[in-house]
């Protein structure tokens, strides 16, 4: 058997710690599967004397990760610090600038960062490897690199931040507000005090960056992703999914789009209730693959939680040392695409929009013409009355009312402008609410 | 760059055809991802004179399919023959002993020689890959050999037979029979002239025999796999299914089961409908893997079809040619558990047994009595009394009525004791249904 793996784990927190375990737990299996015996021999952390419930003693200690990083004792640099700047940067970039390997779950620092790296990753022939950077637990980087070697794809989307599907879940099944929701999240530790990078968005969008330059072979591109958050999801927009047969997830999309280029976008997405991603509930993630082989493809698993990141960890660990490794982004940098962005004002597709109007004669019919002169087409419209507000003979009651339009394909452009018309029109009560229906 | 990876392909049908298209398509794709082109340069067919509609002028002809394994023109034979000897057998073997790469697409032959061919393939240092033979495009090999390496599984079990989930997803929504809907699966090409292969769940045991191998690190052992088919499954089951909140899917099962070794168990069983394998409907496949790090992690995706397999198929070609593979089941041959076998008789689990008594005073509590008799526990009965037939005064027609009973968790040896009691009893008008629950 060849001479072991030595590895240097810069970060214990959950993941780092998960990773230890695993390491000592599984030790034959994962020199098995390697051909050689894996062993931690240095580790970096922020504070030294704080008490990880574990012996520490057995590794060399490091105060600075990017001491860690090109030390003697290391083959490979594990960095699970986060960030895409600081200490985590400068560790990598030490790690592969004196030849290491490197293992990380860095979305950011890979989202920004990640082709520079991969240069240099490749410049020296080491792995930059990052499972468990997008979907946790989920295997979707392999997969994309790996097992669809020999597929065109034609869109990728997921639910990609465990946060937000939970709130909406919970949102949906209780029929409580965002704020209510994420309140008890926030409770259960599914997120953090300042919960704007989940659920607005930008946690999906790092993830979405990754995913989308394995799947097109396109370079990494995060400036081109359009992002909204989900904080504007009201219940009754979750009621009204249900009745028209939805249910509302946050997607991370990427999608070629003829010659127009690639469109990347984040945002509350209309599913239907039969398609593979709208099962998924709570805080589970899950990635659909349209590809031309294969055809149509999904992964279930859960998308965070030390362990389950540790497993995607452990797994590029193993590839590290078995030599089982190719250019991090499934080709050189060099030979990966500068992809066009298509911009998000001509996507097409349905739209779920609602409107809340004054309840007045000739308001549904001024909602309906507006749409009609942007050349848009309606599947359905719903108006619902509020219970219990005085009416005149006709049961108008003056009050702001929302009208509920699913509209057939159409541009974004379209829409924004039939939503201008209807605001200059004095015809919308309050701002209108636009959701995207994502086809199957 | 590296010289090109020669691929020799013995057979041509659908699979071996969507091979030759995806590599002539994908062709840069896959040479960027492997660092190295991959060339066809001979195939083997048993007819030469078959018109395919494609021009191999290309590629040298061999009759013999050994002939060309054994080729100074290959450096990886593609075996898509089929069939657990004759050609295929001998066309690998004879690959393996000459030191060329495999990559398989047949479980048949792996689930009865897989050990041996991939000890052979060891000693040479040399590929065997098949990605394809188990649930078609999804990559589940790949994902339990490489993407799991730091977890223990608990449990693997899946829909690995499109044939039979078409079939029951059909009789679940028409309320058809077994044979009207496989009349059905026959005229739309999903099942074979004669079926048996299929829906007596022979197809699901060997992939499962080499999935349990892949997952518990084990010795492939089809011989002590449990292996029972759809064919006596009802319309009155699906019904009764669907009333308790389940629905019937055909499962290949494999569990540790403590101490006593290693469960393999191909059957119908009920699953939860909440249950990701019960979203799975028509031919596409699923597998769900239990395992300690990542957790609940479940693929879905397409388990058949020319394109798809060929997709598996070209994934493997491409990590052969990268030189990213390593030992065929993960780890060496020498280091597989020889397991043991968990009989059936000892399975423990809950289950749905149809009874269909003869409609007379006491037969319930009969019925009741004898399965209390044996230790089980009742979670439900249900009674459906035929509607029309003639009654006495306390509803009774003498006639045979189903009785549905959900057991809690008991063993397989209590549920057939009970059963033979009821027998011995004179008080089943018919064989029972015994179904047996899969918990999430």
């Amino acid at each position: 058997m060849q001479p072991p793996l030595r590895v240097g784990i810069a970060g214990l927190g959950t993941v780092g710690a998960a990773v230890l375990d695993i390491l000592s737990r599984r030790a034959a299996q994962v020199a098995g599967r390697a051909g050689r015996p894996v062993v931690v021999t240095a580790v970096s952390a922020r504070d030294r004397t704080r008490d990880r419930g574990r012996d520490l003693s057995a590794y060399r200690w490091f105060d600075d990760p990017a001491a860690l990083a090109v030390s003697d004792e290391i083959d490979c640099l594990v960095e699970l610090i986060g960030g895409e700047e600081g200490p985590a940067r400068a560790a990598v970039e030490a790690a592969l600038g004196a030849g290491k390997h490197v293992v990380t779950a860095n979305k950011a620092l890979l989202a920004k960062h990640g082709l520079a790296l991969a240069a240099a990753a490749e410049a020296k022939g080491r792995a930059l490897a990052f499972e468990a950077s997008s979907a946790g637990g989920i295997p979707i980087v392999k997969t994309l690199r790996e097992s669809l070697a020999g597929n065109g794809i034609a869109r990728i989307y997921g639910i990609l931040n465990g946060t937000c599907n939970y709130i909406l879940s919970r949102m949906e099944q209780e029929g409580s507000s965002f704020a209510e929701c994420l309140a008890a999240a926030q409770q259960l530790g599914y997120a953090e005090a300042d919960p704007t990078f989940d659920v607005e968005g930008y946690d999906t969008a790092h993830k979405l960056a990754i995913l989308t330059s394995l799947a097109f072979g396109s370079a990494i591109d995060s400036e081109a992703i359009y992002v909204e958050g989900i904080s504007s999801i009201t219940p009754l927009d979750l009621r009204m999914a249900d009745e028209l047969g939805f249910r509302i997830k946050l997607l991370g999309v990427a999608e070629r789009v003829g010659d127009a280029g690639i469109e990347q976008r984040v945002h509350p997405t209309m599913v239907h209730k039969t398609s593979p991603v709208a099962q998924v509930m709570g805080v589970t993630n899950a990635v659909t693959v349209d590809a031309d082989a294969v055809g149509e493809l999904t992964l279930v698993g859960p998308g965070a939680g030390g362990s389950a990141t540790a497993s995607a960890v452990v797994s590029d660990i193993a590839d590290v040392a078995a030599g089982t490794f190719g250019a991090p982004f499934g080709r050189p940098v060099a030979g990966l695409e500068r992809a066009e962005r298509a911009p998000m004002q001509r996507h097409k597709g349905g739209y779920y929009v609602r409107v809340t109007v004054h309840d007045r004669p000739g308001v549904a019919a001024g909602v309906a013409s507006r749409m009609a002169e942007a050349d848009i087409s309606l599947e359905s419209i719903l108006q619902k009355r509020p219970p219990g507000a005085d009416r005149d003979k006709l049961g108008r009651s003056g009050e702001p009312v929302p009208i509920v339009l699913i509209t057939y394909e159409a541009t974004e452009a379209a829409i924004r402008q039939a939503l201008g018309e209807m605001a200059a029109d004095g015809l919308l009560a309050e701002p209108p609410q636009v959701i995207r229906i994502e086809r199957d």
